[in-house]
This record gives C-alpha cells, sequence and structure tokens, in this order.
C-alpha cells in the first residue's frame, strides 16, 4: 500500500484531478484520457482486484460512476474495470474506467472474440459455477 | 420492456442459464462467450443505459459478480458495461459483462489509445463537470 500509486492519491500524496471524494470512494480525471471526460473510479480501500474487495467498500461505485456520467452529460460511454496484467490492468488498485465513446476512433477500442458456444458444455459449466456459490 | 430481450429472460418467457437470481438482480450465463465463463449480471429494473438506472437498483451488481468470479476461481477477467451502440451495446437493457482473460487470445480484447492531455484543459474540464455535480 505504501508504493501503491492510487493510495499515494488517496493519502495526498500525489495531486490528482478529484472530481469527487468521500470516506469510502475518490474519483479523478484519467491523465492519459482515452476521450475527453475519461474519468477513474476507485473504492479506497486497497486491493488489486475486484474479488479482493469487500462488498461494503464498493457501494457507492456505481452511484458515483452514474454521478459523473449524467454531469459529464454523456450519453455513449463504457465502464471497464481489469483485472490482472494480461487483461489490461496496470495500477493494481481496483479501478473502474469511465471512458465517454464519442465517436468510433476516440475511447475505448474493443474486439469482441465471440466463439461458438455447445449447449452441453455451457449447462455443464453453469451446474460447476453454481455448486461453488 | 415487451420487446426487450433481457425483460422476457427475467419474466421467464425465454430460457437462460441462470447463475443468480434475487428480487433486483439476475445473472447467467453469454450463450455467445468470448471466453469460458463469460457471464452477464443484470438489475432486473429496465433501463437502456447505466444512468437510466436509480442507484438502489444496482446494490447488488458488483457484490453478485465478485460472487461470480469467485466462484469461478478465475483471477484475471474485465468487467464491462456498454452504453451506446458505438460503444458496442447491442441489448438496450442495461449489462455487466463478466469476461474472463484466460490469455492473450480468448475473451475480451482491448485497444488502447491515449491521448496527449493538455494539463490546462483537464483542470477546465475539472471545474466544469465539479460544477455540474
Amino acid at each position: 500500500m505504501a508504493a501503491c500509486l492510487f493510495c499515494k492519491i488517496i493519502r495526498g500524496e500525489i495531486p490528482a484531478l478529484k472530481l469527487f471524494e468521500s470516506e469510502l470512494t475518490l474519483a479523478f480525471l484519467d491523465i492519459g484520457p482515452l476521450s475527453k471526460g475519461h474519468s477513474l473510479i476507485i473504492p479506497k480501500h486497497h486491493g488489486a482486484k475486484l474479488h479482493d474487495i469487500p462488498d461494503d467498500q464498493l457501494a457507492e461505485v456505481l452511484s458515483v460512476t452514474k454521478k459523473i456520467a449524467i454531469a459529464q452529460g454523456v450519453q455513449d460511454y463504457n465502464i471497464l474495470q481489469n483485472n490482472g496484467r494480461v487483461a489490461h490492468q496496470v495500477v493494481d488498485h481496483v479501478h473502474f474506467h469511465l471512458i465517454p465513446k464519442p465517436n468510433e476512433s476516440e475511447g475505448l477500442g474493443i474486439t469482441w472474440p465471440t466463439k461458438e458456444a455447445d449447449k452441453g458444455e455451457l449447462q455443464k459449466l453453469l451446474e460447476e459455477i453454481k455448486a461453488k456459490m
């Protein structure tokens, strides 16, 4: 936590363009934006991945994200939260990106390599996951 | 709402591979998965975009998403919620994708066309957004 970039921002050791702050949540503009208004919404609780954060520490994340989207007046946007290097996570403190998508070229670029799914395999997977929930 | 694909699933008019259901929230396997375990978590409240959904109707979304990630035992994954056709939204009922990222080729493909941001412009934008919050 001492070395975590976002914990340093939370502690005020590094400046940030803060949009919102409460006991649980901090939101600020991304300084390397994909589009105008690209914002980060983070729980103050330190954890690298979503499943590391207690539910109560995530309670405000979506309402703050909504609040920023509404204040910006954006209609088209992506909400993205990455877990792990292979999944494009760079800072190991959970963060939700709010990325306006004003046109095809700006904002988040997505490729969607859908696979044919075997119905029987999906049903088997469903039972496997449900057994662990 | 009558014609909404996800509302039909909620009403039981179309089958789905349901992982979780409560009063507010439904989760099911995506039948056109980007990777094994690709799941959708939706508020039952109908609305096309995130900013259309009341906060209280979103209360369980992240905890259910976490629950499914933990049950799957995935470490690397993306959470994605798209708003608008240009942002890759296909079904006009808010849905959060949980997409495991087992390797570079499977799962969500992301391109990240970062722009140089002018510090003065970011500061101006910050004030504009904050004035509307």
